[in-house]
């Protein structure tokens, strides 16, 4: 029986958790492999901080060099997270030779081409299956189950965090501000929230979707990324009203008639009959559209430390059972053993119903003025709400659902109808998502 | 680029499937795969049936040895269903050093050991996606993804027929024999329904997702079995009452400190707030409950022409990769190198919550003598709810839910019940499934 050796690159949470699994799972592991998984060495910035999982002291070193070129370390698990020095690292493992295998969003969506690019020119597997949707199986789903697809749509709720404090602005009419606060009490949001509230961890989780869907890899700054921070509690009791609940909604898709992917990252309201409406709390989901396969959707634990560390572990093994006498990696970084370029719809082109909020002075006339520059810009009105006296923004509110619409007129007819006088307040506008 | 060849035995509405993808996306499997994928011969039993999708004339044989034994076809893709001649012409494919693919659940349950042997002795795989669930990458999930976990429960919902028709039930208080009656004729429910509803099919899957979390493969003999046909409208209305929705729930379980193997495949009433409940019409979906993964829940569609082809041809290209240079079969059939042999739990010492409706006469003193039986047999009560005179029972209905209780405790209890004057009926059973 052959003993393959793993070297981790990082003991923070998810880094815990995987030598956890290697360590406590041995026996299970090999009755599956046939083989046996080595954890041969740690390298951790901090070899005296306090962790969940405390491995045996003579694996820890603090000089990743320890790992990365050792030749008696073929799989080397980058857990570190941010662009450097794990970019380096990572390149400088496969070019040694080394299979690589991270849960680092953010470097892959940044330096993908870099790195896949260095791992099919040494014939070394990169894997990433933790770098979307925590412990779902999504990118295995699109790179093998899915294959035969002509994928035609991706959904997705791939940050946590974000999903935790809309659920509870949902169920529980909390504010952003105290939902983020109570988030960041109990562990769930980080001191500083930017990456997850503004959207930028979902979009790089979404970009690095687009290129296993598509095999066309955007960058985050190609397409629309929108965050939470802006939501408001209304808007959770209108979207209940008209049947929604809002998710921070990925969404890659592409017609075959357009040649052309949509792809964007926004609050969005979904019906709330669908399987994505009931993702609740911390976690994620990804829904698939296939040509072939019609809809699947995976859900699950999208963060933690065992949920994070299954998804390694899936990606070790998988590397393990290549370096098998007879084996080598088949299944291409990104599914795509030919990657392809598709130009990228502008915002302004994307189709879409809307749900707008105007706080308008109440008085007759104002409905018609409104509608009339909708109408005028082709935006069609499936219904309205009008609410009472709102004293806060000095109006009554005027609640529209439209038909769809393009985005660049939607815009258009706002920036119109902000120069009414009967508008006492901004108007809110949130995209809605009836394709789910 | 390599060209792998590839037969079909079967040409009916999966085959055809598969034969339209082999044709039809040849350009983009080769963009994805770096190799082609060429369907070489197609068995049929007759070549004049009319199909979905025709496929070229010349690449039409009745003679299965045309394609198995054929030293020029490497992967042969059964899909005739049926134990016999399937079982022979797969160890036969085997035997001459073919990989198989099929998606034939009721061959492999029944005859498994013989074939996953044949497939271990050849060093060939034996790869079966679209046997369990549809289009849903189950199997792929259970046997890479989430290979690190020890399974600790699988629950699903495996068959589209029946999850058709107690939807119809639930949404629509249609009886039974009205929604088979409906189901038959719009093509979801065959002529002779049994395999379906009698639960056989399900029961199939659930053998081969046993075997695949576990790693021992049971019969579907050794473990609780019972289908759809007894339930009543009534069960449907008293089960919203109580907050849940009544499912053919697939159920394999197992706790570290047992040892045994708790399965057992029957219509279970589950919280109406879960995942599973909203699995609705002909979808399947499958919950798999891991140490490290926590709840992973993939939903999708469990048969058509295009899903179910789509999980075959997953398996036709992870075969087909395997069979390119420097490749191998790496991942045992099973998803495990050394199976094992778990004792499975007697359907009497189950342990869960129950729903009983007795029909009585209304008098003084009848629910403290049921209540007194389930008593003295260790069975207290969580709910119960007295409904009206119900004409056709010649009683009233008291409709209980239980406290876990041991199945074994119970079934004496309602035994007991029986004797009682005041029973007009005889008394229901479902069981509750909490832990969704």
């Amino acid at each position: 029986m052959t003993t393959i050796n793993v070297g981790l690159l990082g003991l923070g949470t998810v880094g815990s958790g995987v030598a956890k699994i290697l360590i406590e799972e041995a026996e299970l592991l090999t009755l599956k492999l046939g083989h046996s998984l080595n954890l041969a060495k740690i390298c951790a910035r901090n070899l005296q901080a306090k962790r969940n999982f405390t491995p045996p002291p003579e694996l820890l070193t603090t000089n990743p060099d320890d790992i990365v070129g050792n030749p008696d370390i073929p799989v080397v698990v980058e857990l570190m997270g941010g662009l450097e020095p794990a970019r380096t690292l990572v390149l400088r493992a496969l070019a040694a030779g080394q299979h690589v295998v991270t849960a680092n969003k953010a470097l892959l969506a940044t330096h993908g081409q870099e790195i896949f690019q260095k791992a099919v020119e040494m014939g070394r597997e990169i894997q990433f299956e933790a770098a979307v949707a925590g412990a779902i199986p999504v990118i295995r789903a699109l790179k093998e189950g899915l294959t035969a697809n002509q994928i035609q749509s991706v959904f997705g709720i791939l940050n946590g965090t974000t999903n935790h404090i809309l659920t509870r602005m949902t169920q529980d009419g909390m504010t952003f501000h105290a939902a983020l606060t109570e988030a960041q009490q109990s562990g769930y949001a980080e001191a500083d929230p930017t990456n997850d509230v503004e959207g930028y961890d979902a979009a790089h989780k979404l970009a690095l979707l687009t290129a296993l869907a598509y095999g066309s890899l955007p960058k985050i700054t190609d397409f629309h990324v929108e965050g939470v921070t802006r939501l408001e509690p209304d808007d959770f009791t209108s979207a209940a009203e008209f049947g929604y609940v809002i998710k921070l909604l990925a969404v890659s898709t592409m017609s075959p008639l357009d040649g052309r992917l949509e792809i964007r990252l926004h609050p969005a309201m979904l019906p709330s009959g669908s399987l994505m409406a009931g993702v609740n709390g911390v976690m994620n989901a990804v829904l698939i559209r296939g040509h072939a396969c019609g809809d699947i959707f995976l859900s699950g634990a999208g963060a933690g430390m065992m949920p994070t560390a299954s998804a390694v572990m899936g990606d070790i093994i998988e590397t393990s059972r290549d370096l098998q006498p007879g084996g080598a990696p088949q299944v291409p970084a990104l599914g795509w053993k030919s990657l392809r370029t598709w130009p990228i719809k502008p915002q302004d082109d994307v189709k879409l119903a809307y749900f707008l909020r105007f706080t308008v002075i109440d008085k007759p006339g104002v409905l018609a003025a409104i509608s009339g520059v909708l109408g005028k810009h082709n935006i069609s009105i499936a219904q309205v709400i009008q609410k009472g006296f709102d004293a806060s923004r000095g109006g009554v509110a005027l609640v529209i659902l439209t038909h769809e619409a393009r985005e660049k007129d939607l815009l258009t007819a706002l920036a119109e109808a902000e120069k009414l006088d009967a508008l006492t307040a901004p108007t809110r506008l949130i995209r809605v998502e009836n394709r789910l």
